[in-house]
C-alpha cells in the first residue's frame, strides 16, 4: 500500500497516471464521435487504416493491459475478437473498456510498474513501459484521426481538451 | 537526492522518464529526416501546418520546459525566435535541444514534478503534468507527420523504433 509520504515523493502517482490516461481516453472518444459513420469505416489517407480499425486496435490493448497488470494474466492481442460494425458499437465498447480500466486499476500494485513483464505474451518490458506504450500509441493514432477529420473538412476537438 | 529505496518504489523514476522522452525525440528526429526538403516546408493536408512548422513548435517547448523545471525561469513561448529555413537547420536545432534537455535534466529536483508551476508564464499545472503535456504534444503532432509521409508515398519509421 502507498502511504501519504511515499505518494508525495512520486514523480507521478498511480492516481495521477490513471487521471492522465482517462483524460486521453476522453479526448480519443471525442475524436471517434466527430467522425461521420461512413467515413469512420471507409476514409483513409496514403494506404493507412480507417479510424474504426485504429479504435479496434486501441480497444484490444487498453483494458487487457489494465487487466494484465492487475492480474498477471494476459490475453492474446486480437483486434477482431468482438465484431464492431457501427460507431455506436465502438463508442459503447470504448465506454466498457474505460469501466474495466477503472475497475482493474485498483488492483494494480505499485511494484507492478517496475516489474519485468511480457505483455500479451509477446512484448517484453516493465509495467510502466507497457502502460506508457499503450497511452503513447493511443495519442499517436489519435493524431492520425485528427488529420483524417481535417482532410474531411471537419474540426477535431482541441488537443488540450480532456 | 533519490536513494535506491525510493527509486524502486517510483512508478517511473526520473532517469526512466528522461530515457522515455529522449526515445520519443529520436523517433521524431527520424520522421523529420524522412521528409523531402521541399515538402517539409510546404506539404499540408486539410489546412494544417507543414511539418517544419510543427517541429518549430516542438523546439520552442522542449528545452525551455527542461530549463523551466530546472531553474524556475520560463521563457515566453516563441516559435519563431530563431530563423530555421532548411531541414538541416531544423535537425541541428533538434540536436542542440536534446543536449540542453540532458544538461538541465540533472538539475530538476524530484519535488519539482509535483510542485504547482505556471509554464511559460501562462500554463498552470505541475511539473509532471507540464512535462507529460510536452511529450504527448510531440507524439500527437508526430502522428500527423506520419500521415503526411504516407500521403507523400513515403514510409515512416516504425512507431516502436526509438
Amino acid at each position: 500500500m502507498e502511504t501519504t509520504t511515499s505518494a508525495t515523493t512520486q514523480l507521478i502517482s498511480k492516481d495521477q497516471l490513471l487521471t492522465h490516461w482517462l483524460g486521453h481516453r476522453k479526448l480519443t472518444r471525442k475524436v471517434l464521435e466527430a467522425f461521420p459513420e461512413k467515413e469512420l469505416f471507409e476514409f483513409i489517407i496514403g494506404g493507412m487504416r480507417p479510424f474504426a480499425k485504429i479504435i479496434k486496435e486501441l480497444l484490444a490493448m487498453a483494458a487487457p493491459t489494465a487487466k494484465g497488470l492487475a492480474t498477471g494474466t494476459w490475453e492474446t492481442l486480437d483486434e477482431e475478437k468482438v465484431e464492431l460494425t457501427t460507431k455506436n458499437e465502438l463508442l459503447n465498447s470504448w465506454d466498457e473498456s474505460t469501466q474495466k480500466i477503472e475497475k482493474y486499476w485498483k488492483d494494480i500494485s505499485m511494484d507492478e510498474f517496475q516489474r519485468p513483464i511480457v505483455a500479451f505474451g509477446q512484448f517484453e518490458g516493465t509495467g510502466y513501459s507497457t502502460l506508457f506504450y499503450i497511452i503513447d500509441n493511443e495519442i499517436h493514432h489519435r493524431g492520425q484521426g485528427f488529420v483524417y477529420l481535417r482532410a474531411l473538412g471537419l474540426t477535431p476537438p482541441n488537443f488540450w481538451e480532456q
